[in-house]
């Protein structure tokens, strides 16, 4: 089965809106077995708009299209589907109810453009939104579908959960599909392969299909199978999935795209510890990613964020002569960061960040990317020397995740450290 | 002119990664006069690059594409691009040593693949890629031209910039154009349109297109006009702007995708003052932020995220008696935070965030956004009460750019602080 995504909309081709719609859309679709071939935007024209659709239905058994619904632009979209599907527009009582009812409950004032809104093609079955005032469209023709749906992404989401995936399960004849994501960190893409040859080499003779998506500090594997039994697919995947977890259990943090800060703060609920930092290089971005997660305050007790030496000495009673003699970026600075913030904040354990995250500052023996990292627990201190890139963002990213990656080690028995 | 932008890679048309690249790359074209006609996705297979490549190649006079350009998926576009324009692969003697030059300098072991990178089409201009290893390149034909490069959105960024963008301001004949964006911060898109509506009726009658680009906590304003002479287009448009810029100043931070952040530390350096936080919402956002910016050590001094109500007593000095009966979403414990970090730091100012975050914290009283901020200075101490949104992320973000906005306000003369 042969899938296109069409987004129309000038706001992407002038690079105002990413598209976010399209990822979204092909990741429920994969989920499905649906495999999307293309994926296209278009401009708010006519001519633009029909030609893409004939070219897209000439080669797909289904074609998606967002946009060009709102109450403004209503007339072009929905005046090329009614040509291309030879039919034309009727003002559906039913929806123009709906519309009204959704105006009356906001008190906003209903124009003549908002009515309009109700003007559908009379080929298409009409897919109801509940959450805004631009309807779905369902047409069908030689055995091929086209959705229409609006562009503003909780309305399409909400009619692709509730509208389209369910028609496309009932209509076409799909796979049975199984995926596993395993999400690893602190090592590289071609490290961790090396590392698992004879694992990954097992899984095709299993049917098993590996992906390997690296992006800065994670590398996520993404394991998919296709069959006719999902709870076999399931089971062998999970074997598999398993055997890879005993094999590089110090790298793995979770499964299906959990988040390290995340996963770590799972843990930390789970043992009932809490945390505190000490940041430098990372400014606060490791502070930050532990308090994105919601309900953090748990176990996340604070942060010194000491950029300044003075505040290194000050807040932190880092010693003045390990700063003179060693450096602000050394083993015994970020050691003392971690065990002083960690008594100070009363937390069971702290993680410390010290690093020339560039672009300048970089010296021979600390080129840019030098990054100490230290764990201080009850019983004692742990650090590590990285070497990142040249990238600040990139460091800064870095740095935290390994950070993350330090203590998460440490919970699971991965790391020991000195008493 | 026609440009389309292709775009080769699976894990897009798997929803797995988002397409920023097209929107980057539409926005550097637009600015030169540029439109982008279409953008596509399309599978890492021989079969879906080459139809798309013809099909894109009679449509349009410019095609770029990005992706299928890593070590492991080389033979693919390359060859592909190889038999579209007839010609074959050779190995280029100064690529290579390039890329000898590069693992070297990372110490880094090569294999055959990375040397493999330097076998380029004999047909194409080799466009040197100074941050990674594929190189870009570029074709023409028919008058037509073929632009590739990799789809790592730095490596990308840097060709576009260094090689692609000047290539095309030579190549193609370009409709004169200027742009210029005003940064506004602290009003929203409706209430900012509404105070300079009279401003903006002006502005069609000189020929200049005004466009909003709001996104949480800061409205872009972007001015634009088309026309025979640059000096003539750049007059006019700095003339308006500088008419807004009079009509409401405490609401702008800067022009042309300047961030509130860097815009904070320009001010900061030329003042030659320093700079210190107290965070609860942010969870060290506004301390990231301000650290993201290269060279902020000048100025930031650090910062102290105090999540736990003990961190706030013990490090920030915060009273046990406000914290009892006022709460910590509250303007005395807000203002102590700003006041106390600022005496602890030794900076000439501090600003401190104290909110609900969400999603839970909420109260009838403080519901979910309320977030109060507080400046420091020397002179005394000013606490203002925000109403942000349900979304923590958002509330998170908002909440460090008000914060800015805050001394920004402050630095400029915009706000008073009682003594």
């Amino acid at each position: 089965m042969n899938v296109e995504l069409v987004t129309i909309g000038d706001e992407i081709l002038i690079g105002q809106t990413i598209d976010t719609n399209s990822a979204w859309m092909a990741k429920q679709l994969n989920s499905l077995g649906v495999k999307v071939a293309q994926i296209i935007s278009v401009k708010d024209e006519r001519e633009a708009i029909l030609d893409q659709l004939s070219t897209s239905f000439e080669r797909a058994d289904l074609v998606i299209t967002t946009g060009g619904l709102g109450p403004t632009k209503d007339d072009i979209t929905k005046q090329v589907l009614c040509d291309f599907f030879d039919t034309e527009l009727y003002r559906n009582a039913e929806v123009l109810e709906r519309i009204e009812d959704y105006f009356r409950s906001r008190n906003r004032v209903m124009l003549e453009t908002n009515r309009q809104q109700a003007d559908l093609p009379k080929a298409c079955e009409v897919l109801t939104n509940l959450v805004g005032t631009a309807s779905g469209m369902w047409f069908e023709k030689k055995g091929r579908v086209v959705v229409s749906m609006p562009g503003v992404p909780y309305e399409m989401k909400h009619l692709m959960s509730e509208e389209v995936l369910p028609r496309i399960k009932d209509r076409f004849d799909l796979p049975t599909l199984f995926h596993h994501t395993i999400m690893t960190e602190g090592i590289g893409e071609s490290f961790l392969a090396e590392q698992v040859k004879e694992w990954e080499d097992s899984l095709s003779s299993e049917g098993i299909h590996l992906a390997y998506l690296p992006s800065p500090g994670i590398v996520k594997l993404r394991l998919s199978a296709e069959g006719d039994e999902l709870a076999q697919l399931k089971e062998k995947i999970l074997k598999k999935s398993k055997e890879f977890k005993q094999l590089v259990p110090q790298y793995i943090f979770g499964d299906n795209d959990i988040k390290a800060e995340e996963a770590l703060g799972v843990q930390l609920k789970k043992q009932q510890k809490t945390i505190a930092t000490a940041e430098s290089c990372t400014g606060g971005y490791l502070a930050h990613l532990l308090t994105s997660v919601p309900g953090s305050s748990e176990y996340f007790k604070g942060s010194v964020v000491s950029y300044a030496n003075e505040v290194k000495m000050n807040t932190l009673n880092v010693s003045e002569e390990s700063l003179n003699t060693l450096g602000a970026v050394s083993q015994s600075v970020v050691e003392q960061m971690a065990q002083n913030v960690r008594q100070k904040m009363n937390a069971d354990f702290a993680l410390a960040t010290s690093g020339v995250a560039g672009p300048e500052g970089g010296t021979d023996r600390k080129p840019v990317g030098t990054v100490w990292i230290a764990l201080a627990t009850k019983e004692g201190v742990y650090a590590k020397r990285f070497q990142f890139e040249q990238n600040r963002e990139r460091n800064i990213r870095r740095s935290a995740l390994a950070a993350i990656g330090m203590l998460r080690r440490y919970l699971e028995g991965h790391l020991e450290i000195r008493t």
